[in-house]
Formats: C-alpha cells, structure tokens, sequence
C-alpha cells in the first residue's frame, strides 16, 4: 500500500462539462491525488470548487502537465489538437472530449460499458471519448448487439441546447421569454422568427417553439458532421466497419437530455420482451417501458442522471429481426463529463495497480 | 349556366379545425352556395364569420343535413360513427377528418395529389382525409414512390401541441409561461416536472423542456395507435398493402408544423438531386434544401402555408436505393382543414358537372 494516487488535471474546468467534471469529481468516490484545475489565461486565477476543495485555476501551459498522470481534455478541437500531445509529452495520458482524435485509427473511442478492451492499446497515450449523440445511443445498442447481432442503425435524434454549450441554453430561455403564453404565435409563417428576434446563438434559426433540423457544420451530400459522427463512431465503438448507418439529427427546445428514435435490423429475428431483458440486465442502462403507466424515456426524467434512459421497445411489425426504441441520456453526463471521468478512472486504476 | 352551387355543411365548425375549415372557405375561390355551420347544441346559437358572412351555429340534428351536398366532419371517432351515416342518409357525401373510417375497404382515404381517382368508388357516400401526420410525409413520398417504387419507410415524428386541440396549445403555453427564463431547470431529474405542476393537459408528461415519446392509445405490442396509422393509412394511400413501415411518434414544445424524419427505401437506386428535382415538380411539396444557407425545413415556417415542406436530402450512404429526408407540414391544414377542403371542392366540381 502507500501508494502514491495519480495526479488529474481538468482542462477546460470552466467550461460547463468541465463544470459537470468538477460536480462528478466530489460526487464519486475519490481515486484521486492533487487535481490540478486549468483553463484559458482570461481563466485563470479563478476559485473554484472540486471534491469540497478551493482550487485556483491555472492557465494552459506546458509546464502545468509535469507530474500529471491523467488529463481530461473538454475543450475545442483546435485546442485539443495543440495540447494534448504537449500533456502526453510532459508524461500525462489524455481522455479527450473533443472529436479531433475520435476516428483516429491509433487513438481508441472506449465506452467502458461497451469496448473496455479497446483501452489497453493507446500508442499516443491519448484515449477518446465519443460524441454525446452517440454516446446514449451506444449504450443500449451495444448489448442488443451481443445478443442478436447488429446489421444496421437508422436514427432520428432530438437533441438538447446545452449541447452547445451554456450560450446555449441561455439562448433558449431567452426566447422561450419572448414567446411563453403567447398563444397567437404558432399559426402564422415568421411569428415566432420576429418575436424571438435576431439573437439566435449559437443556432442556424430560432428553437423555441421549433425544431431545427440540423447539428454540426455541413459535410459532403448534405450530411451534417453530428449525424456523420453517429455513423463512424458507432462503427469504431461496436468494431462493425461496414454496418449501415443513416441518420437525421435535429435540434429541439429541450435544455439537457438527447433523445434517440432508433430503428435497429439485427441477424437474427428477437422479440421485444427478450430484448427487455437483455436491456434490464446491461450496465448504465435504465429501461423504461410502460406506455400505459406514462413510463418512456424522456429528457425531464434522464436530466442528472448517470444511466441511458430506454423505452419504447418493439419488435417491427414488418421484419422480425428489426426492433424500434427510443434512448434518452444526459448528454453532459454520459454523453460528455461521466464517460472522461470513468475513463480517467480505469487509468487511476491501471496507475495504482501498476504501482502494487 | 345557372346552374345551382351545392351547399356545404361544416360539422364541428367552432373546434381549432373547424376555425382553420372556415378561414379556408374565407380565403380560398369560392364554389359553394349555403353554408352552414353545426356544432353540438353547446355552440348552438353563435355567430361565427365565414366567406365575410356571420353564419349562426345550428345544432347538429338529422334534420340540419336536408339539401345539403356535401358534409365536411371534424369531430370525435364516436360523433363521425354516429352521424356520417345520418347526413349521408339525408342526401350529403361526407367528407370526414376522425379516423373512424379511414380503414374501411369501401370508404377511399384521398389526398389529392396522390389518389385522387380513389374518390371515385364511395359506395358508401363517405370519404375519409388521412391523419395529419402521414399526410405531411405522403405528399413527399408519393411522388418518390411514382419515380422510384417505394419498399419501406422508418419514420420519427416530432408532432406539435395543436394536434391535440387548443386544449395542447394553451397547455404548452401555460407550461413554458412557468419555466422560461429559469436557467437553473433542466439540470437536474423532476425539476421541470415540479415546475410545471400537475396540468399536463392532454399530454401523458410535461411538454415544456421535454419531448414526450407517445402520442395516442396504447395498441398491441406497445405501438401507439398514432404509430399504427401511419403504417396503414400510408399502405392504404398509395396502394402499397404490404409496405414495410416502422414509425416512432414523438410529440414535442412546437405549437403548429408536423415534422418527420424519414428513411425511405426504394426498389432502384436513385440520386439526391435526381430526388431534389422531382420534389421540385411534385404538386402541394415546397423544397427548402440549403443547409449552409440554413434552409432545412421547419414549423416556423411551414405554419400557416398549404405545402409540405421538404428538405435534407441525401442518399443513403450504406444503401444507394435509400433516402434521408425531413418533412414538416401545417398539421391544421394539409393535415386536416385543407386536404378536407380540396376532397369537398372535387365533390362540388363533380356536382357541377353532372349539373352541366
């Protein structure tokens, strides 16, 4: 014993998913020695809480990562791009946020639930975490996979505002502000454009009272890079190269908690009671499914929580190997802060075992 | 000429469809002669504009139905099964929005654009509109089927409050009136919930902050019956009695525009712009596809106007005979108010001409 416990740096703790680490970081049990706070220079200097400690935020340099063991990356790509190879440089393994790494062949996309084993090769001494979409989704698929083998996704999101960020969110409950109670609004083309107004942050048009097909910049065919991320990351995470993927992300006025209508084509035919069970028997999946009783997977519920929310479950009526579903998950939790924390968890992990 | 303009009866004439039914017969060419109104003795006695007119509601008995032509029905399953056959037995052709006679093998279920020759076998003098959610996507798909021959459909709906009746808009606005502006909700399990109270309206949860996955009654297997209809009535339509259709429905904070997201697959493969071009050309389908230009379909825009709207085009990237698309259509309208309208004036334009 006496080991010494891995040191943690944060970069970008004030961030709102950083804000979210911090919260994960007090809540859970401690595996952790110092645990270093970094952000921005405009950052730095600031007090904030983590593990019922005041910490002071210190500004991204190299030299901040020297004793790091473990560093958890939410920042931009851009960002982690620049950084992450100079804490891997210093000595520190990353758990990048960020989607610059992701479809790296040799950095792993590890759901801990799901691929555990796909951590043990990291030859860059960087580890990803999956897009936040993906990340609900993934985890209720994967083990309907074991189990029936999967052939192909077709998906449909709804995706929260906080996805974007704190600006986000703001920008929601700004216009929510504008529109609420005014029943006029919402018969009329451009209503709810001239109430809401031109500030409409970090989104391509108004969210209240909408929905807004769209998430992630444009890539080729008219495909957005969110719903391009679903299908290659899926890919990577299930080791399924070639399983086909299509799908439609759409943004709705929801604060936190992304939801999925999926459609799943498996090899063999299931039937939805079975597949219940498998659901009721997987980690970090919480099923929901009693229509009658009001119990589905909603973003109201899911919102805090660590689990995916599932429900929804039923064989097609039209392909007995296909099943229909539907996936709700805290995309700040799971499907961001919690998967980079219980990553860098299993890496304290190894750390003190390697020290044993 | 003068020959006499048939007259119309409005059952369900103060309802938010009725109100939409009435604009109609105000804004659109006029081919009717006596109009009258008829809603439950309830409403009896009130005077409701119409065509510039104040027309006093009457009381729907059998006796309302004599000399009239056509009946236009916008009322509950159980009011349409009652009385249809009463004004259809008092000389009316009824033209009926419930769903109570959608299914039956000798009433046609007619959209314009796309059967328009189902119309003419109505042996029993009864004609039924589709529901509001297939007919946004029929109109879209239809066309794409004559090009390409459709096989299956995977369907997620995002379905706004109004189809639920002024009752779903005013709770929505009561809902966001408690919760807009209030950062701090939707960080956390129950919060929205708590702030919203025990009025859940028509709705199984809370509709502000959230997306509700269900809409309907429960049917076997765990589909909801809104589910179900959108596989058969799109079966029904387009004449395709074994289409493979999954559909998840999902009601969510939007007060009027009908959304889909659809997977379609066809028996040829076929292009995205090949597609684009013939959603150009198809009748009562508007194409907003310019995603960098923030050109996708929404129900911002798509409220109030007659159209389907269709946009995010794309070909399957794992299947060269699929398509990824999103429709939103005026679930009052095309939905409801005007596909009832149109079916009304080809029965007056055929009255018409065997007066001729």
């Amino acid at each position: 014993m006496g080991s010494r416990q891995p040191t943690l740096a944060v970069v970008g703790a004030t961030g709102s998913v950083g804000t979210v680490m911090r919260e994960l970081l007090t809540s859970r049990r401690n595996v952790w020695g110092e645990i270093r706070l970094i952000a921005s220079a405009r950052s730095a200097g600031k007090q904030l809480s983590c593990r019922g400690e005041q910490l002071t935020v210190q500004e991204l340099t190299p030299d901040v990562f020297d004793g790091v063991d473990v560093a958890m990356f939410d920042v931009p790509d851009d960002v982690s791009l620049a950084w992450a190879p100079i804490a891997v440089a210093r000595g520190a393994t990353v758990v990048d946020n960020s989607s610059a790494y992701r479809m790296e062949p040799d950095v792993p996309l590890v759901v801990p639930e799901v691929n555990r084993e796909a951590l043990d090769y990291r030859p860059r001494g960087i580890v990803a975490n999956a897009n936040c979409t993906t990340m609900a989704m993934i985890m209720a698929i994967a083990p309907l996979h074991r189990e029936y083998g999967l052939r192909e996704l077709v998906l449909a999101s709804y995706q929260a505002v906080s996805g974007a960020g704190q600006i986000g969110v703001d920008t929601l409950h700004d216009q929510l502000s504008k529109v609420a109670g005014d029943r006029a609004l919402g018969s009329r083309p451009g209503n709810v454009r001239q109430a809401v107004g031109d500030d409409l942050g970090p989104f391509p048009a108004p969210l209240a009272l909408n929905v807004v097909p769209w998430s992630g910049d444009l890539a080729a065919d008219g495909w957005s890079s969110e719903e391009l991320k679903l299908r290659n990351e899926s890919r990577k995470i299930l080791a399924l190269p070639s399983l086909k993927v299509s799908a439609t992300c759409v943004r709705v006025p929801v604060v936190t908690g992304h939801s999925i209508a999926v459609h799943a084509v498996f090899g063999s035919e299931l039937n939805a009671e079975e597949a219940r069970q498998v659901l009721r028997n997987a980690p970090g999946v919480i099923l929901v499914d009693d229509p009658q009783a009001g119990e589905f997977p909603m973003p109201i519920d899911a919102v805090g929580t660590d689990p995916s929310w599932v429900g929804r479950i039923r064989r097609a009526l039209d392909d007995p190997r296909a099943l229909d579903l539907f996936i709700t998950g805290d995309n700040m939790r799971k499907g961001a802060a919690l998967n980079t924390v219980e990553i860098a968890e299993l890496l304290a992990a190894e750390i003190a075992k390697s020290q044993g």
